[in-house]
């Protein structure tokens, strides 16, 4: 089968790896649908993150199963699944309690020498406790919609239940990237009255507005927050989504949050900013966060999308065949793209 | 009148100084029946908060109003009264959602050029927004635990309302200070069932036994969080309060919790240590906290104290007239004293 691996900064290939098999009795296999490519897949892609030359990438899909070990249970041969960005094996006291990316037998896609999900298929270990089944009948035309379940819609959601999002709130959004778009949208689908989103590229923040923006905000950090403090009567908004996760967007999330507020953070920390307590001490600003337990509130999401209430789609804006991955992370990259789409 | 006043690195004296009077038409002058030192006063006393020579201490009395301005409505003379460790207007936004230490108009006794605590008397600016009355009639051997709520014991509270103690929950202390006692007392006081105290002393021991701990663990760094871990099936604690605010602290906080747990923090950060995104965000480790809202609590904390439901007055194992106020600072430095009264 061809699957995409990554050899060092900027290369990125489509190979011919030996076919997605089962291996072990919770294994399926997922013959991919629709994948795509993930803001931080940059980070491997521009060498900040380490890679093994040759090892797989993507950690978004969804598909069909193809094949199940005689261990699993709640899909079969047929299904249509939604696989969370962390597969996970359902039973742990995290993975009961909700928090299935601590799963101490939970992994990554691409991590090690697993498949990775931009792919033709993917072995998927724990299919019992990581693939959400689509149930049958639902429009191809829901697919992206579905596809954006498998991470950032889920994350944006996590920053902005981690933030406090809440009937009626003021929220803001650090970053205009494909999940702080997708926070915007969850802010806006938990109820909040008034969302800022910040960023200064006119096509995200046609997205934005379309998303639930009511405010936006093209400045950039102490000027951010200055514009934050008019729009807020001086005080700043008590609900904060952090969706970048550099020393720069923390410094301006701390800066425009109220005091008493609290900062939703799913910024991936590659460069793992400090969090100075000097500043947030004494103005009793609170930090929630991490990496998105996405597998939990995949079933709620998924009803959404599949009822006509959310549609994190149109944070996809551009479709290449699998054979053209190298050119959706060139786009990606260089930001010509926000979020490209790949059909194997 | 006399007032404690710090000159340098462990130079405390008391000395005669100008009489508080009413200056503002919302001041009080309260004659102060009980102070205390605390272990935040110990940085000045250390020369790592820095202070100006002569500058005034003490942020923790109750006492009796002597003379109110005429904007003061709420208190009168002969009132029973506790001060929280700052003041505040009473009427801003933040002091209104119940945020008082962000009150635009407050600050701190001994700050400045205003009055300390540790004092005969104090000048109280915006007394209607600072002060908490107590009911007439109240027994006088009452008034060391009504004093530990001016700070240590809403400090206490503070730490565990943020790391979230509710009923039946499982709690992690780390600080035997009187704050970390405190917080034990308010972690039992909101239904925790299992609270596991840290300290190597057995005298703050004691105290913490007293106060509902049900756990002790007289290992220190990363002795304690594997003791910890084994208490809590490997896990660690959802609820974890931080009473310490140093670098030590911090690290086995975050080393001792449970992933997806919350850290509620309130010691005060003087070496203001960083907190590293880096380890919070694969764990969903959620921090809150800072300088407590003290004011906000009094009201239903003294509730509790005057119903006999509450008694945080164990946390005083020592007093001292005023004119010894540098001995206690010296008990307390060398850890002989937990946390010393003050009966001018």
């Amino acid at each position: 089968m061809r699957a995409t691996t990554i050899h060092g900064p900027k290369d990125i290939r489509v190979e011919h790896v030996p076919d997605a098999v089962v291996r072990e009795p919770g294994d399926a296999v997922v013959k991919v649908e629709l994948a795509c490519i993930c803001g931080s897949d940059l980070w491997a892609y521009r060498g900040v993150a380490k890679r093994v030359p040759g090892q797989r990438i993507g950690h978004e899909f969804v598909g069909e199963v193809v094949e199940v070990g005689p261990g699993v249970g709640s899909v079969k041969v047929g299904d249509r699944v939604i696989a969370p960005f962390v597969w996970s094996d359902g039973t742990c006291p995290y993975c009961v309690q909700g928090l299935p990316t601590s799963c101490p037998q939970g992994g990554f896609w691409g991590s090690g020498t697993s498949d990775g999900g931009q792919a033709e298929a993917v072995r998927v270990p724990f299919a019992d406790g990581t693939l959400v089944r689509v149930p049958e009948g639902v429009d191809d035309a829901l697919l992206p919609a579905l596809l954006a379940l498998s991470d950032v819609m889920g994350t944006g959601h996590h920053a902005a239940v981690s933030a406090g999002a809440a009937p009626g709130a003021t929220v803001v959004v650090v970053g205009d990237g494909a999940v702080g778009l997708c926070g915007v949208l969850a802010a806006k689908r938990l109820g909040a009255e008034r969302i800022i989103s910040l960023g200064r590229h006119e096509d995200r923040a046609k997205v934005a507005r379309l998303f639930g923006a009511t405010d936006q905000v093209p400045e950039r950090g102490a000027e951010a927050v200055e514009k934050v403090r008019e729009l807020t009567g001086g005080l700043g908004a008590p609900v904060v989504l952090e969706c970048v996760g550099t020393d720069e967007s923390w410094s301006t999330a701390i800066g425009l949050v109220r005091d008493g507020g609290r900062i939703g953070y799913v910024g991936v920390p590659h460069q793992a900013p400090n969090l100075p307590t000097g500043k947030l001490f004494p103005r009793n600003i609170g930090i929630a966060g991490g990496i998105a337990p996405v597998r939990t509130y995949l079933p709620e999401l998924m009803a959404d999308v599949l009822a006509g209430r959310l549609d994190p789609a149109p944070v996809f804006d551009r479709t290449l065949p699998l054979d053209e991955v190298a050119d959706g992370y060139r786009s990606m990259d260089d930001r010509s793209a926000l979020k490209v789409v790949l059909t194997p």
